[in-house]
This record gives C-alpha cells, sequence and structure tokens, in this order.
C-alpha cells in the first residue's frame, strides 16, 4: 500500500548501466539461434524495408507537382497507381513492423520475467528480499510492471535506433544533394539549438513535476485511507478532521500543479515555435541555390516538383533528428528500468548463490508431493533441538533471547509467552528456518510438511483459488480432483473447524471464487481455516504463533482438543492464560535475553 | 487493495448522461459571472484567433511555390518574414490556449473535488457510503481519479468541440471553392467509409482489451500479495507452489496479448493505409478541376501554388475529421467518467437529505473545540439508555440480539463476550450511531468528546501526521502549539501507556514523519498509542472493541487500572478472562437474538 513516488534522480547512463543492460540481454538473447534473435532480425530487415517504401511514398507529391503542372493525364493516372501501390505496401509493412515489434515484446517479457520467477521463489529468496532487506524496494513493481515497460520500450525504440544512422546518412545526403552544404548544415544547427532551448526550458520543469506526482500519490493515498478505515474513523467522529485535512492536501496538489503551469507555458512556446519553423526551414533552405542560380535552366514545373521534394527530404530530416529527441526520453527510460531490474537480478543472483550452500540439506526434504495418507519419511520423536541459542533481530545488536537450550519432544506441548517486542515471533522464525540464530545451533530433525512440522503463522495465508485449495495449500500447486475420500476428509475437518456456514457460502469446495479470501473472511474464520488446514494435513508438530487470538476459549478449547486427538504436539505463542492447560511445558520471554522455562502443573 | 477493473460497458451517450452532466456543470459553472466562465470564454476567444492564423500559416508553403517558381527574391524575403511573424504569433496563441485549459482544469477539479468533499465528508456519509453501501465502488477512486480525469479530458476537448462546426464549415467552403462539390463530397466519403472499417476492425478488439487489463492486474494483484504475505508464504515453504501459480498467471496473461496483437494486425493495416491514402486524396481531387480545364488559363507557377494551396485545406479538412473521431474517443472516456462522477454525487445528495434530518439534535453536541482541562457541559451520570433494542446487520434478517435494555451508567463498567459472530462490535456500531437499531430505543445521553463518551475501535486509526497529532487525535485538524503544559501531559500519556521508545523514534512530538504510522507500530504499539490517546483525551466513558488483545495479560491490566485513576468508566469487548475483575457487569452474546447479562462476582 506504499505511495508510489517515482525517483527523482535522473537514471545515469554509466558503465554500470552498460554492465546491466548487456546482463539483461543475455536473459532476452539467450543464444545465437534462438527465436528472440531471429525475430529481432526479422524486425529489421523489415524496417529498413520500411525506409525505402517510405522514401518513394514521400517522393509522390512532388511528382504531383510535375503531372499537374504540365497537366499530363496518363502520367496523373499511372502515378496515383503507382502511389496506391506503395501506400498499401507501406502500410503493410509497417503493420507488420509493430507486429513483429509486440510479438518481440511478448516474447522477451516470458524470458525475462520467467527469469526473475525462478530466480526470486528459489528457497526463500523472496521472503528474505522482501521482510529482511531494505536495500530493494518494492520488488514485486519491478517483476510485474518494470519488466513489462522495459520489453514495451526496448522492443519498440530498438529497431529505430540501429536503423536511425541509416536514415540521417541517406537523409543528409540526399539534403545536401539538393541544397549542398547549406542544407544539412543549417538543419543540423537548427537542431543543436532547439535541443539546447528544450533543455533549458526543461530545467525547472522536472523538479516541480516530480514534486505534483508526489503530492498527487499523497492526495489519492490519503482518500483510499479514509476509505479503508471508514468505521474507525466514524467511531472518532472524525470526518470533519479528515475533510479539512484532505482539503488540505488538494489545495497542496493544485497549487504545485498552477505553479507547473506557468512555468510549462514557456516551455510550449519554445516546442510550437521550434516545430512550425522546421517546416518553413526546408523552403529557405532551398531558396539559397535557387536564387544564387543553380536551378537557372529548370522550368517552373520542374522547380515546383524540385521544391516539393526538397521540403520532403527536409521535413524528413528535421524528423529524423526529433525522432532521435524522443528517443533520447526513451532511452533515459530504458536505462531506469534497466537500473532497477539489474539490481534486483544483481540482487537476486547474489542471494540464491549464498544460499545454495545453506539449503541443500533441506531440500531433499520438503517432500510435498507425497499424499498425506501414506507416510513419509519415518518422523523422530524430537523436533527441535536448540543449544545455548542466541535470538535477536537480523539488524539489531541486542538479542532478545540469550543462551536458549530447548527440546521439543513428541508430547511435550510447548506454551511461549511474553510480552510485546520480547522475541515471541522471532524465536519461531529461527526455529522455522526464517532466520538464523545469531549464536548456538537449532536443528530441526523432522521433516516438514505433513506427518512433520508446521507452521500456522500470525498472520493467516491464503492463496487464490478455490475452498479446496485453501485448505490442501501448499500441497499442490494444482490439484488433481481426488474424488470423494479426500472430499470426505475435507469436508470434515471443515466442518469441525467450524466453517459449515462458509461451504455453503462458496458453494462446494471447486467453485471457482473471484474474491479476495482476506475480505471476505472475518479474522476469527480467516483462524479457524487455518486450523482445517492443519487438520487436513496432519503433522506431528504444529507450531502456532496466536493462531487463536480472535476466538473465545471455548473455541479455542475445541481447536486444541481436536488436534491433540489427532496426534499433534504443540508449540504455541500466545498470551491467554486459559492456553496453558494445553501444554505442559512454560517459556516465558522477559526480552533483552532473559527466559525462564517451567514446567505446568495440571490443575 | 482491490485489483483495479475498467468495467468493460461502453458508458451510454443517453438523456441520463445528459442530466448528469448539466448536474456537473452547475458545480464548474456556479454563475454567469463566476471565474470558470470567464476564463472559457477567454479559451474560446483564443482558439477562434488561432483558427485564424493557422489559416494563414497553412498558405505559407503555398506562396513560397509562387516566389520560388518566379524567383521573386525580394517576395521571398518579405514573405519569410511575414512567415516567421506568423509562425510566432501562431506558437504563442497555441501556447496560450494550453495554458489556459490547464488553469481551467485546476479551476474546474478543485470546485468539483470540493464540492464532492462537502457531501462525502458531512455527518458519517464516508461511513455508510464505504462500509453499508456497495451499489458505489470505489467511492475515493471517484473522488481523487475520475475527477480529475474528467476536468482534463473536459477542458482539453470544450474548445476543439465548440470550434470544430466552424472549422469544418469554413474548409469544406474553401475546398469546394477549389474543387466544386468534388472535393468535400469525396473527403466527406472517404471519412464515413474510414469510420465504418475503423469500426470493424475495432469490435473483435475491444473485449480482448478489456481481458487483457483484467489479466494484468490479477498478475501485478499475485505479486503485491506474495510480497505483502512473504514471511506466512515461507513460513508454509510455499515458495514453489507460488511460483508456478504466478508463472500460471503470466502465461494467461501473455497468451491473451498474443492473441490481441494478432487482432490488432489488420486494425493497423487499415489504419495505416486510411491515413497515408488521405495525403493523396488532395492531389486526386484538384486533379478533377485541372483536367477538365477549369484553370486553362493558369501559369504552372499559380498552378503549383494553388496545388499547394489545396493540397493545405483538404489535409486540414481530413484533420478536422480525424481530430472530430479523435474527440470521439475522449468523449466516450468523459461519459464514463460523468457516469461515475454523477452516481456518486447523487448518491451522496441524497444521503445528505435524509440524514439531514436525522443528525440536526447531534451536531451542537460534537463539540470538540473546548480545551479538555475545561469542563463542557455538566455530563450526566448515565451514558448509553437502551430499551427493547434489536441489533441486526444492516442487510440481514436474522437480529444478531433480540429486546436487549441495558443501562450504561457511571461506575458500572459493562464487559461484552461473545463467539465471532454474535454481534458484539455491531452492538458498539449501534452505540455508536453508525448503525441504527432495528426496533427499540437507543439514547445516548451524555456528549460525545472528552468529558464524555469515547470509542475505541477494533482496527485502531491513525490519521497522516505528527506524533502529537496523532495523541490529540481528533480533537483539531491543525493543533496550534500549546507550549509546555500540554507538552507535558502527551508526554506523561505517552509513557504511561509503555511508548516512551516511540517518542525517541520519532525525534519529538512535532517532528514531519513521512511514515505511514500503520507500517511502523506493531500491533501492540498501534493499541498503545490508542490508549495514549484516550488518556489524553479523558472521557468519562470508553467504549473499547478488543483494545488490547495483542497486548499481555499484565499489560492490559495496567492501562485498566490507569483508566480507572483517571475516572473512566469501561465498556468492552474482549475475549480474555483476565478481562472481568475489571468490569462489574457482563453481558454474554449468544447468537440468533440471545444475550445474558449478569453480575460479575468479586474474587
Amino acid at each position: 500500500m506504499a505511495v508510489p513516488s517515482r525517483a527523482g534522480a535522473r537514471p545515469r547512463l554509466d558503465l554500470l548501466f552498460l554492465q546491466r543492460f548487456l546482463q539483461i540481454q543475455k536473459v532476452l538473447f539467450p543464444s545465437w539461434s534462438s527465436q528472440n534473435v531471429l525475430m529481432f532480425l526479422t524486425l529489421l530487415c523489415v524496417a529498413l524495408l520500411e525506409q525505402l517504401v517510405v522514401y518513394q511514398v514521400g517522393l509522390i507529391p512532388s511528382q504531383y507537382y510535375g503531372v499537374l503542372g504540365s497537366k499530363d493525364l496518363a502520367g496523373f493516372k499511372s502515378l496515383t497507381l503507382l502511389a496506391v501501390t506503395l501506400i498499401v505496401l507501406n502500410s503493410m509493412l509497417k503493420s507488420f513492423d509493430q507486429f513483429t515489434c509486440n510479438l518481440l515484446y511478448v516474447s522477451w517479457r516470458k524470458d525475462l520475467t520467467e527469469h526473475l520467477h525462478r530466480l526470486y521463489f528459489r528457497g526463500r529468496v523472496y521472503y528474505t528480499l522482501n521482510v529482511l532487506r531494505d536495500d530493494i524496494d518494492n520488488p514485486d513493481q519491478r517483476i510485474s510492471q518494470d519488466v513489462e515497460r522495459f520489453c514495451r520500450q526496448l522492443s519498440s525504440m530498438a529497431s529505430k535506433l540501429l536503423i536511425s544512422p541509416f536514415t540521417l546518412l541517406y537523409y543528409t545526403y540526399q539534403c545536401f544533394q539538393s541544397t549542398g552544404w547549406f542544407g544539412p548544415v543549417s538543419i543540423f544547427g537548427y537542431f543543436i539549438l532547439g535541443t539546447i532551448v528544450n533543455r533549458m526550458l526543461m530545467g525547472p520543469i522536472v523538479a516541480k513535476l516530480v514534486q505534483q506526482e508526489k503530492l498527487e500519490g499523497d492526495f489519492r493515498f490519503k482518500h483510499m485511507q479514509i476509505r479503508v478505515n471508514a468505521e474507525p474513523a466514524a467511531f472518532y467522529r472524525a470526518g470533519h478532521v479528515e475533510h479539512m485535512r484532505t482539503d488540505r492536501r488538494l489545495q497542496m496538489l493544485l497549487q504545485t500543479q498552477r505553479q507547473l503551469m506557468a512555468k510549462e507555458l514557456w516551455l510550449y512556446i519554445g516546442i510550437n515555435t521550434f516545430d512550425y519553423l522546421g517546416s518553413i526551414l526546408s523552403y529557405v533552405v532551398i531558396a539559397i541555390p535557387i536564387f544564387s542560380g543553380i536551378y537557372g535552366d529548370l522550368s517552373p514545373t520542374e522547380l515546383s516538383t524540385l521544391v516539393s521534394k526538397n521540403a520532403f527530404v527536409c521535413i524528413y530530416l528535421i524528423s529524423c533528428f526529433t525522432g532521435l529527441i524522443d528517443l533520447s526520453t526513451t532511452l533515459s527510460d530504458v536505462a531506469g528500468y534497466t537500473h532497477r531490474i539489474g539490481e534486483l537480478q544483481e540482487t537476486l543472483l547474489a542471494m540464491a548463490q549464498k544460499s545454495q550452500g545453506e539449503e541443500i540439506p533441506d531440500k531433499s526434504k520438503w517432500d510435498f508431493d507425497l499424499v498425506p495418507g501414506e507416510p513419509a519419511t519415518e518422523p523422530a520423536d524430537t523436533a527441535f533441538l536448540l543449544d545455548r541459542v542466541c535470538v535477536s533481530a537480523p539488524s539489531a545488536e541486542q538479542p532478545f533471547i540469550r543462551d536458549l537450550s530447548l527440546k521439543i519432544c513428541e508430547g511435550q506441548n510447548l506454551l511461549i509467552t511474553g510480552n510485546t517486542g520480547t522475541g515471541k515471533t522471532s524465536l519461531l522464525r529461527v526455529l522455522g528456518g526464517l532466520w538464523a540464530s545469531s549464536r548456538g545451533s537449532v536443528q530441526m530433525l523432522t521433516d516438514f510438511g505433513p506427518r512433520g512440522v508446521m507452521f500456522l503463522p500470525q498472520k493467516p495465508f491464503f492463496t487464490d483459488g478455490t475452498l479446496r485449495e485453501q485448505v490442501i495449500y501448499p500441497l499442490k500447486e494444482i490439484y488433481p480432483d481426488s474424488g470423494s475420500v479426500d472430499d470426505e476428509r475435507i469436508m470434515r475437518f471443515l466442518e469441525l473447524a467450524g466453517l459449515s456456514s462458509l461451504v455453503a457460502r462458496t458453494e462446494g469446495l471447486d467453485q471457482p471464487v473471484d474474491w479476495n479470501w482476506y475480505d471476505v473472511l472475518s479474522p476469527g474464520e480467516m483462524q479457524r481455516l487455518s486450523f482445517a488446514r492443519l487438520f487436513y494435513l496432519q503433522p506431528k508438530y504444529a507450531v502456532l504463533d496466536e493462531a487463536t487470538s480472535a476466538l473465545t476459549e471455548e473455541a479455542e478449547g475445541e481447536l486444541y482438543r481436536l488436534g491433540q486427538q489427532l496426534g499433534m504436539t504443540f508449540v504455541s505463542v500466545g498470551h491467554r492464560r486459559s492456553l496453558e492447560k494445553f501444554h505442559s511445558l512454560l517459556l516465558k520471554l522477559y526480552g533483552e535475553g532473559r527466559w525462564e522455562l517451567s514446567r505446568i502443573k495440571v490443575e
């Protein structure tokens, strides 16, 4: 829910850009014989062919001056026939150019996104990147949006950029042919002058533009916040205050917009004058040789043809330059995306390499594709073995917990309590392998998964998909319909978790739902659904992080009793005293490293 | 956090559109002498003037054919001088046109947004609209984004639309002058044919385009969801599953994009051919009178001038038509926004009228501007009086609670418990006046605010701004620095709520912070901050909805004891048994209308 803010800094076109760009090119063009290379070469050929035809089409008006000036009806007819043929050919080539560009964009996007997905989802990279590191902002946006824009911009500009030297040279030559040195040089000078003036006028605008975008984002975010928090705001009777605050943000935004517009006025004048003067320039350029008598032997009709042809060449040359300016903007965008994607890729690769060594022993263990009915590897009777473990936040100095030694065995239900910020959830993160302990050794002696250890995180997690997919999660990415046996189990556990009404709402297990599970379930229902999942997966050890905080003590008791009947050993984090009766050991955390382990007396 | 989905339905240009459009115009142009009317008239004048100059500028190339064809150096010089003057004048007019458009956009946006704000924030309309009604989707986006786009589109198209009949008529006349009936009629026919072909080619694309946008939104949403839920996903070891699911969404998206591109190829060919053929059409149109001998007495140079002038007129006429097509797209957008904004406005007006009758008695009571140190109106010793009240969800048949009679007096602390979905929070909503009771009478006998009743909603609410603004919320929209006395009070209550560390993090009460409070505070800290607010405001009655669920029982006890020392009477909703010792009455809700009120024995 962060406010999108475009970084104010200009992306640099430096050596780092080149390295990152080449790194990405390796993904886009894996080998010389790959499909992408073929498509790119096709695109280049089509674009070159197109330039040839465009030149012919551009000369048609000047030929019309010839045939109309000399009233040559036969010539007019054949010229029109030629014109129509050329135009149809030209538009087909142009369309095919766009089409190839688009295909190339899709193909590039596919390769680049899949490449990043592979790195992102390997091991627990997505967790480390999103939660533990803050040097890479918004990795999700980089993968979904920046890649999209990068491929789109690159595919649209690649062929233009490669062809523009040829067209520039060719039209400069043509211009030189009809006007001598004066034409190309003056167009060149005009273009440079225009660019300088444009830059000068743009300077003060860029900063204001960034500020305006930020304020616009703030204003929208304020409205979104009010919408999401409408109920608490209404409880506080905050309508008047929020009205004033929202209006204030609007005024700041509009104020900035007005300032921006006043500055833009000069830019508009500059751009408009530049554009129109360019079209006149071509006549001035051809006037010099005409008045200096070089074309003294031409008839007026021939002169008109010459003027028209020259106008086309000059205007096209100017448009080549203008196209180059536009490309420089695109290039600057591409550079920005290159840096963002390159940064992400480098970080992902570095993390993948670092974790490769650590994660290999785990890998074989996460065998999720076994049917839960069949036994996996024989579970050990000890789940975790902690030896003088220190737990601290990744960036913090002071540990939450110091020198904790603990053995979690079958049947030994452990309750972890402690004040806010004493490291309860952090201890679970260390148990789950999400964080490394800063000292000591943590051993997980049982497999992760059904028949092994399962975690219910503090924040319930639901994926997209049907009710069945929520319950069996994360067993299979796409679950095959396994018939009535499994259905019965799922239904029974949903019922035991007190969710019969939910089945009615979803109209069955496999009904595709279009909703977001977080929106339709109450906090209590989310926790019940998490328990249904736990019952279905039937792990030997269940690690629960405040998994019943939104339920009554009665409901909590029922769910715990059921879990114990299914043979689960619990490691629970919770505040309530009522939890004690389901546990035999109590770990109290006091913060600043202190802790106390005691046996719970049966009342 | 909903996926933005552009409605697939085409906005209709019907009578309802006209009504809504006129309704919005009343806001944009409140009177004939308003600033907006003046600006709009200026815009019209500038745009008309611009057309006159554009025509002169457009004739310049044809005049160049004249002076170059006859090698008239003096004419060439004066023509170039004239051209430069006209071009500068033209670009200044054009820039001023854009500038006025922009100013008009800001002014319209200001008026329309402020108008909607007034309606939206009146009473508790924002709550009712966002939470209780689902006929108006995304009101926040309508106010912040749709209004913005509406004003931008309208300001850019208004002058063009009003002027286009004049330019169309004028250029049709000019075209008629040089080519007779043949010219305008063939351009007309060409334009109609082009539109029909364009529509036919567009048809199958629109649906695919909508589908592609939806899939793109789904893909981004999936990535966003993984980012937000990275920790629970890592606890579930869900990397592999989520990789498969995300890839599947990507494939579906790319598949649709490829299909779209194959269809777009034909559209491209159509559009490109149409564009280029148009430029040739002008020569064909002028060829007819030339070959039929009408201009038999013209010299070749004069003929070239005529051809060039005619080319300009024809091309401009075609571009007028093309402009009209573009305007029709803009108009269709404007119609869409008109419907969305109009719908919102109608609903807001209807709600404002309905609530006007109900809310007048309340209004004088919300006197928030009194300093909390001074006594407001004398508080009564009874806060709420409920007589045979039924509580049910706004759209539900079955009430949660039936025939509840209850009196909440000073010193009588009430604890409300019950299972998930038995209506605990709904009862508070009825107490807070957010919902109406479906039967019976609810009386709030004490003022809302400091010295009266305050609610702490289940979901803590923080506004944007400094730490001071969080604590004193919702007392003042912009708080005047009130010196050390108030500072001491605030600091003391923050300390008592256990938030000394937070003050260190924010570096003082008034340090502007750029963060989102929801991101930087843990659930426990949020609840502590809500309590600090409660202590500062010192109401006589505090209604707490699971306000300590993220805290330990010790912390909970401290906060309750402190509140009681400050003389507060509590109405609490909570699950924990440990809460009972701070309350003397227990209201148990069983759902389906049943409830039980009992006295809590002091242990």
